[in-house]
């Protein structure tokens, strides 16, 4: 089933189930009235939410209306924990050679993730507000998949099933101030503002085949104005399964039910196939021709990202954000 | 006013106003069920909780009951950010200097401040739970400051308003995990597991002259195993007010009402004081003696943080917690 949320109801919109192929939705009143109730109860609601689904997909929902994405508020409007990952090691390799360094053996045994924002996430057509354009904005392209409640010290087996929803997120960098905050030593802070997931998130039987090992095997597509930019595959390069990055976070603490966790910026060996940031693009020019040559985000650029079924229609519908100023 | 939650009700708890003298407490019913729907709807709110603290101190509150800390769940079980700073910076020259490193001067004006896990709060008087004793199990007393919505952008001035709740932490923290994990670059994830907040959360004007330029000017007391550890003073050495870091963390995004923002470790210059963590004292004894002689904590072993007025008693309530090992 697919399940997004829209901007009614307050602050964290009201649960929808989606169709398939996203041209209609009902809303789940009765069963839950938001995406995070339903995951506090997911064995109670989901079973009910497939049912509803099922109704939807063949025409027979009461209440069902035309999906109209600029209603979409985010799928969790805000969420308690976001903890991402950079489990494509071609992105770091590029990014450490560029600079004259070596990628730690460590890094391919031990999952690099970090403690991102939960609190609030952009709608999926909203724009991306930023205070300054000199701070070089960037898109990340990732998929993200939400848990269940999952107990401390899960193994990956026991995590991958708690993986109960998987989805898209831009993860909004702003990579000017990056260097400033790593250099400090204690990660990302205002340089990883609000990002936004897709429309819908999907449970993964929606993709068949196309989930396997608890990684997505599609190729993740970005344009950027309108022109291509990437379609790197998600299913290959990817070091660490989901599974794998879940329990990595959960070793230490329990996850709570709603918990999202991103594979960070999706990145192949093949450079043929673009990138998913431009900071990846920026690299592999500087290895190139020796220096960038591809800007970062300014106001009034526009981004797209979206994943398509073997069909080309849009699976978790796509992320299109506009980069925007701060109104004073 | 001070407002506590009740392990009842569900993940959220149930929203009580607590006495002044902390043995009274009243369930918030017909206002707000949970402590971040109070927030979430803070200036219709937070008069109505008022009204009705007034009246519990009066002694006229209908269904006003006896509080036991044992039943109350963390104030806000499950919130959507906390940001925690390093606002003393004694601590940060002590452990540079430990290790011949210099203070970058850029740390004396721009905080040092982590994302850390909201997702789950420890209730203020149950275990904290440690997969290993191998870990190097911390405690750190914090002082920390609860918001409602702040804009983006917000300057310090501004962001002093939006302080509505005062309360304190222990920032649970497992030492032997740091090194790995800020070596990778990206921050605290596995050493930074789930802290407890205070019994109660208390309004600025609750604290009188203790509370000016947005900073707690009272000693924060702390105990390991019944014994005295240190009474570093909240007010002395902290080099960035709570206004300040507030604005710091949303100089690229807006807060969400019910983000938490912590002081990070009280220490003072004068370590006659004690500490508020085994690490500081650990670092004190290096520096005089050339090795720590305080163990972390083992299991079995037991803290208590507490912040007490002029005439000796608890503000906050105590934080009174077990080192636990995690059930198989």
């Amino acid at each position: 089933m697919k399940l997004a949320s829209l901007k009614e109801g307050g602050r964290d919109g009201t649960l929808v189930v989606a169709s398939r192929d996203l041209t209609r939705a009902v809303r789940a009143s009765g069963i839950a009235t938001t995406l995070q109730a339903a995951l506090d109860d997911w064995s109670n609601t989901a079973p009910r939410l497939n049912a509803l689904s099922e109704d939807l997909n063949a025409g027979t929902a009461a209440g069902a209306f035309a999906l109209d994405m600029h209603a979409l508020a985010s799928p969790l409007p805000r969420a308690y924990e976001f903890v991402d990952g950079s489990a494509y090691l071609p992105h770091v390799e590029r990014v450490r050679r560029a600079r004259g360094a070596e990628v730690p053996a460590s890094f391919y045994t031990d999952p690099l993730m970090y403690q991102a924002t939960s609190a609030g996430f952009l709608a999926p057509r909203d724009p991306v507000v930023v205070p300054s354009e000199d701070v070089g904005i960037d898109l990340e392209a990732e998929v993200v998949v939400v848990t269940d409640d999952v107990p401390m010290a899960a193994t990956p087996a026991q995590a991958s099933e708690h993986i109960q929803l998987v989805g898209l997120v831009n993860d909004v960098s702003l990579r000017g101030l990056i260097p400033g905050e790593l250099a400090k030593g204690f990660g990302f802070l205002q340089s990883k503002p609000r990002s936004a997931l897709s429309p819908v998130l999907v449970t993964p039987d929606e993709l068949g085949d196309a989930w396997q090992g608890d990684k997505l095997h599609l190729p993740m597509r970005t344009w950027l104005n309108g022109q291509w930019f990437g379609e790197a595959e998600c299913g290959v390069d990817m070091q660490f399964s989901f599974a794998q990055l879940v329990a990595h976070v959960a070793r230490t603490r329990p996850l709570t039910a709603g918990t999202i966790i991103g594979s960070g910026t999706i990145a192949n060996q093949d450079t043929g196939k673009g990138a998913s940031c431009l900071a990846e693009q920026r690299t592999v020019e500087t290895l190139r021709d020796g220096q960038p040559s591809t800007p970062f985000l300014k106001f009034g650029d526009r981004l797209k990202i979206d994943v398509t079924d073997a069909a080309g229609a849009s699976i978790f519908g796509s992320i299109e954000q506009q980069v925007e100023p701060l109104a004073n």
